[in-house]
């Protein structure tokens, strides 16, 4: 469970029941809690565990000392640790410690956000797009989510919490749309990380699976005008960790499921998105593979992308599995009948017009998704250029006019990353890009207008080599300038990549508004219809489909059975040596070799439960009653992945890491002493900083 | 369509109508032909073309003069061209003409097979299997297959026809079974063959489309005793070629179709079969064009089978495509009831059973593909160690005791591959060794019996890299050692490859015997009572789904429309010209541009038909009613895709290579006059060879 899956969002057919559910913390079943296991959810306890939970760019995370100390997972920070890599030297591969507070060191592009507060903004909502066709309705709905977030961010900004950073969330399929204000820590220290080999031990092949051997951790530290930030809401670890069947929590940031689509909706994934996904994930996957085999540089360049890829395939590959049984659609469409007639809908039948609008997606998803959504042009260089040229023509608009992507709100974080020096590989980048514009010829034909003019004399190779080879946006200095400079400023770039988005926007433009008028808007219209008809026979008994906001679940510490044997909710770290080939992915670092007669083989290293999670939980924190820390989530076994669609209480299982392993690691093979006392709530005195400490320790590798 | 589909085999639901049907020459509609279109076909224009049409080892072909030439396409010999190539010259790029027949090259492993006679052999095959369990009547039919063949070839032996190769095939889904006797020519070499980038012009991105301007054409000849074989049948080439709305007929041996597969069969295809296949076939491609990157030596090394498996994308991506279409699976579905009703069936109902059979294969599916099937050991290297531990252990048993592919009539073909020299490119095997391996991993787990023994302390790439590094395989002498020396020699070799086939040989035996057991036996008795329910029922008015045995269909000259705009069934040179963009694949090699001024550019250059193809068709001649050549087959419009599960007269259309285009090139850009002279039927004077000669032009590329 790598990355955050961003996929389409819902909610569920039938009402929770056993351990099913991401809830908002605004409706967290906390009687029924009570009812089955005698624990007591307060309102303090909610707001303690909300304000100790951090959302990551596309992971989840928590405080663990009051001096912004946070957990997370190695997978969540490896996006941090290449941008940290030199051609020399890997942190990824070596791993990472600070001893000090002066060697911790800042990741260039991670922000941490806060959970402050929400705000319902249904009836704003619903009344701006009222009466109105729903093409029409889609856009003044935008237009006001624009305008609300940007009165609440300016308020805020007067306010005795500081400036915040204000979300519209859309949940219920727009049964409910709330405002979450978060505070946001825009600098992120790395502190602590072990190596890629134990980290991520079992890699590809062992990824969604359970027996597990996976040190996927990682400590980072917020830091607040060049001081490690004051943070009173922290979970403590328990470093022993959880018994079989405790009742647990898991708070986090759930990226998308999709559990409310419509029968139809599932069955586009399963004949165009996912099928098509696939293909290209796989294609690319052969690339990068064959690429990393040049040399050790090249194989460290592509080592994340690859990671992410691999994941996503494994992902992509299990949700299609889950659709090709016909059974559960046949359920499905049975539901959607049950729901239609209990609910005497008058007027047009909404799961026909979401039919009628995917029918008209089948023409538009290609090129939507080659054009407009960036398939065609796998690059970030091309990224770049494309926020460039459209940040200049959309920050000339008023806000609320313009594309969601480049409203005032949405201007720092696109800042942040276009003036980020993060490195790029231009042989990388030609790799990506050619791939992708080979497939957009592949897709589109070579006789679509968009091709034809982007391939008039041109390969795709060629093209792809003059653009990188002769493009100077890797110079950041000049990204800043050219959006600085604004529209004049742009128009008057002849870089080639910046002449490529020029050249096509107006049909990327094109595309996207058919889309959003034709499949998303009548879409959108159709689902609040179900949802409104849904709460009419459900109630409030329900929890939102995912939308990477925060929600809380709960569950117990449980394995399963396969095949009729039974899964242990246990592992060891006998087991990890036992597995272990001397090859990646199954080698387990010299560190921990060297140290082997110390350590106690009988800590336990991972955790099964039966709690209800999906990608962008990877880092939240398993919590017991008592607001303790007992685990840190970053995975799901194999069958959690059809819990985009279904939640299958038989089977469907999370992973976690055991916080005993993290502090044998810390311990015994790290010596990360101070570490661990902050950790464990010991303070120790703070070393004094020596230059010559400084210079030794700097992206230092583990003992 | 450049290569031969292998999948699986049945016949049509419905009554043929319109030009559908891939027709028995003992069958074919001629009464209708002669109704509809006033053509006679009568029994000695039958005898003539089946006679003038050869099957080669992926594709079809036609002698087009007494002396043994004849005419297919260039992508069927591509195999040819790339062993014929050396690393400093490419006869697939550069071209090849034989002034002399003394320069015609010797392809190492092409043979050519005409069909001179057929045997019914039902009444025997379904004797030996009745009264028994499906597991051992599926055992007595394959001993009963092989030794009717047996003795078919040992009594041709004495024959005046001479020693013939005998090959059972199965029609209407085991309602009958055939003996198909053919005359091989093993001696087949090279004649004629233009550059790859006007052979192919529009690569993959036009693969399956029309408009086309592929020149896919190739000259071979027959020999026998080292001279040219004498065919007194064959086609006179038309080279004025076909008009629109013309009754034309193609012979040849389409590969395979699924059209009476039952709903369940095409199910298991769109969720297992298909997928799995695209996933592998689109990394392998990504590595492929990734080696290929490394210099022009890799990239004419993996330029056959980048072609072989992008096309083989293609096709499978539009199969997929058409099994999502659930209007046609529920059609399928009504069609199986209404059939189930009016044959009034008894006993187990058969599509029940080939439900359950296929619940079995789900299980064994991805086993059997990566373990027994070779998805698990792409290598040539692999392929030769098996062949030679497998028949080592096979040859001992009687006949018909052996695995089918050992019995004595395929050991010639066997030995032939086997002994020939053709180039193996260690780092080539390396990429597809390990690539097979890793994907094997990833699909069975890391905790796969098998996957553990091969991978105990080496990964994927390491033992690639060592079995490749070390294995002797490579030189065809040994192969030829161990062979002939039989078991004593091979349980004697240490040869690393040879061992890893030990090693897993048993695991790989076993899971072959459960699947033909419990899936593969199953699924061919249910067949069978479907097929007698609908001979019951329908009659004789069906044809049988391809198997790669010779087939005769009718259509006529036409184009189709596409959303709502015609296409016309005629390109012409011009066409080419305009559509070049200067590079590869759209590119017009030098040869033709230096000619431009002389060339006439409205030559026709390609057809389109309604004739009934698929893949195997490939090289087929188009005939008019006169029995001449017209055209050459050598692809399908994106729609023809779909015929391998369904016919739809409306758009499916084969492609052909107007035969205008092949005098035009061959007269005013190769300057081949002798080749058109013997194509015209003109006798012209063998040129004398003299040993200068020789030397200049062996290998040479066309001028």
């Amino acid at each position: 469970m790598r990355g955050l899956l961003l996929l389409a969002v819902c909610a569920t057919l039938s009402p929770a029941y056993a351990d099913e559910g991401m809830w908002t913390f605004d409706n967290f079943p906390a009687a029924a809690v009570k009812q089955v296991y005698g624990a007591d959810i307060t309102p303090a306890w909610l707001d303690h565990v909300r304000l100790s939970t951090i959302r990551l760019s596309n992971c989840t995370a928590s405080f663990v000392s009051p001096e912004g100390l946070f957990l997370t997972n190695h997978h969540c920070v490896e996006q941090c640790l290449a941008e940290l890599s030199t051609k020399e030297r890997s942190p990824l591969d070596l791993g990472f410690s600070a001893p000090n507070r002066q060697d911790e060191q800042r990741c260039p592009a991670q922000q941490a956000d806060v959970l402050i507060g929400t705000e319902n903004i249904t009836d704003a909502v619903l009344k701006a797009g009222s009466g109105l066709d729903d093409a029409a309705a889609n856009n003044a709905r935008k237009k006001v989510l624009t305008s609300l977030e940007q009165s609440c961010e300016q308020s805020s900004a007067k306010a005795k919490t500081g400036r915040l950073v204000c979300q519209s969330v859309k949940l219920y399929q727009g049964r409910q749309f709330f405002l979450y204000k978060y505070k946001r820590f825009t600098d992120v220290r790395l502190v602590f990380a072990p190596e890629a080999d134990i980290a991520a031990f079992g890699g590809d092949p062992d990824n969604f699976q359970f027996p597990r051997w996976s040190l996927d951790f990682s400590i980072l530290r917020a830091y607040e005008n060049n001081k490690p930030a004051r943070t009173p809401d922290f979970l403590q670890i328990d470093f022993a960790g959880p018994s079989a069947n405790q009742l647990v929590f898991v708070a986090g940031d759930p990226g998308s499921t999709a559990r409310l689509q419509t029968r139809a909706q599932l069955q586009f994934e399963r004949d165009i998105t996912l099928p098509l996904s696939l293909m290209r994930a796989s294609e690319l996957r052969g690339r990068y593979i064959q690429f990393g085999k040049a040399s050790p540089a090249e194989e460290r360049i592509v080592e994340a992308p690859l990671n992410s890829l691999q994941n996503g395939i494994k992902v992509r590959r299990k949700q299609l599995d889950a659709l090709n049984d016909d059974a559960l659609l046949a359920g499905k469409s049975a539901a959607e009948e049950t729901l239609r007639v209990s609910s005497h809908l008058t007027g047009a039948d909404p799961w026909h017009e979401i039919e009628s609008a995917l029918n008209r997606e089948r023409f538009l998803y290609v090129p939507y998704t080659f054009i407009e959504n960036g398939a065609g042009f796998s690059s970030a260089l091309f990224r770049d250029a494309r926020l460039l040229v459209r940040g200049a023509d959309e920050r000339r608009k008023a806000n609320n006019e313009r594309l969601r992507e480049f409203t005032e709100a949405s201007v720092p974080s696109i800042e942040r990353d276009l003036f980020a020096r993060v490195p790029v590989y231009p042989e990388f980048e030609e790799l990506t890009l050619s791939f992708s514009l080979e497939r957009m010829r592949e897709w589109l034909g070579p006789d679509h207008p968009v091709v034809r003019k982007l391939l008039t004399k041109e390969s795709p190779d060629e093209l792809a080599t003059r653009l990188i080879a002769e493009t100077k946006l890797d110079d950041a200095r000049l990204r800043q300038q050219l959006w600085v400079g604004g529209k004049a400023a742009v128009d008057a770039s002849h870089d080639p990549m910046i002449e490529l988005v020029r050249l096509i926007d107006g049909d990327a433009r094109a595309i996207r508004k058919r889309f959003e008028d034709e499949v998303e808007a009548p879409i959108a219209a159709a689902a609040e219809r179900i949802a409104a008809a849904r709460y009419k026979v459900q109630g409030t008994n329900t929890y939102p489909d995912a939308s990477f906001s925060l929600r809380l679940n709960y569950g117990t510490i449980e394995g399963w059975v396969e095949n009729g044997t039974p899964v242990e909710p246990f592992t060891y770290l006998d087991g990890a040596f036992e597995r272990a080939t001397g090859t990646s992915p199954f080698k387990i670092p010299a560190s921990w070799q060297s140290q082997k007669a110390r350590l106690d083989m009988r800590t336990p290293f991972c955790i099964s439960t039966s709690n209800d999670i999906v990608g962008g939980n990877s880092g939240s924190p398993l919590i017991d009653a008592s607001g303790r820390i007992v685990g840190l989530m970053f995975d799901g076994n194999i069958h959690s992945i059809a819990g985009h669609y279904w939640f299958n209480s038989a089977n469907n299982r999370a992973i976690a890491v055991h916080p005993a392993i993290i502090r044998e690691a810390l311990e015994k093979v790290y010596g990360a002493k101070e570490l661990l006392a902050e950790l464990s709530g010991i303070n120790l005195p703070q070393t004094s900083e020596s230059p010559d400490n400084l210079l030794k320790v700097r992206a230092s590798a583990p003992q």
